[in-house]
């Protein structure tokens, strides 16, 4: 489960894992493209970031927020871009993206959907039983790997109950 | 030059050179993504049929249209994908990228910024001695290099120009 909280400077990427029905923390970080160098050649970078984490990570599955529509149209476009560059990489690896919006992402973690940022990171750090609190960006990506995890395991329960009420 | 109209179904590109300073097309063509796939394979599909138009082309300078803000800003925030690819595989293969305004481009081909898509797609096939009109999205791809082709000739005539008044 590869979640990435994608950036036009910054792109988090977390992994998480299910290990004997516990949720584990794999590996999480950042893509860093720098500041000074233009549009495309930092959105280069960012591909061949997330190349190498799909490369050396191989997760089964990729979790991304859903799109959503910020007051500053200019900078949900520009971050648009970073997200097509994220959504493309993920494909050419012939993996499935899944999407959460920041509601759902907020509600699986800490239970309700206006939890702030700070809320969510501390949530996975002690979910993770990390020894710090990860950056933002990461935070935000390891929420959503874990979200996917959940609502994954919530799926095979239910289809489990299912089959047991046949 | 290589021209790209990025969309995330439909990708036009053009490709014009100058030949003893005339004008010359290339080839021009679209990279088509299945309607019926979701968006992260159709960028794929996109990214690769790029990567191989850059690859056979080996142009020295790669044309966008800069980014505008249209009213819709559901459909704008989805061609930011697109372009976001666009540019990112540009920029892998090391080139330039150059952007003009949809109003540079239509004063720059027809003389006027409120030129339509046909009067421009006319201008294209009449400058390149085109035996067919390109498709809308081809054509801008061939507009959007004929017109970086004209400013880069304006560019080395004034360079010539002060030179010589040195």
């Amino acid at each position: 489960m590869l979640g990435i909280d994608p950036g036009t400077r910054v792109v988090g990427f977390g992994v998480v894992d299910l290990r004997g029905g516990a949720i584990c923390h794999v590996v999480h970080g950042t893509v860093r493209a720098p500041r000074d160098e233009p549009l495309p050649a930092r959105l280069a970078t960012i591909r061949a970031g997330l190349e190498q984490v799909l490369r050396s990570q191989a997760p089964a599955v990729v979790v991304l927020e859903g799109l959503f529509y910020a007051r500053n149209v200019k900078s949900v476009l520009t971050l648009a871009h970073a997200r097509g560059v994220a959504l493309e990489v993920a494909a050419s690896f012939e993996l499935p993206v899944m999407e959460y919006s920041p509601m759902e992402l907020k509600r699986s973690l800490v239970g309700y959907g206006r939890a702030t940022k700070l809320q969510v990171a501390r949530m996975v750090q002690r979910l993770l039983g990390l020894a710090d609190e990860p950056s933002p960006d990461a935070g935000d990506a390891l929420a959503l790997a874990i979200c996917h995890l959940h609502a994954d395991r919530l799926r095979s329960l239910r289809g489990a109950a299912m089959r047991r009420s046949r």
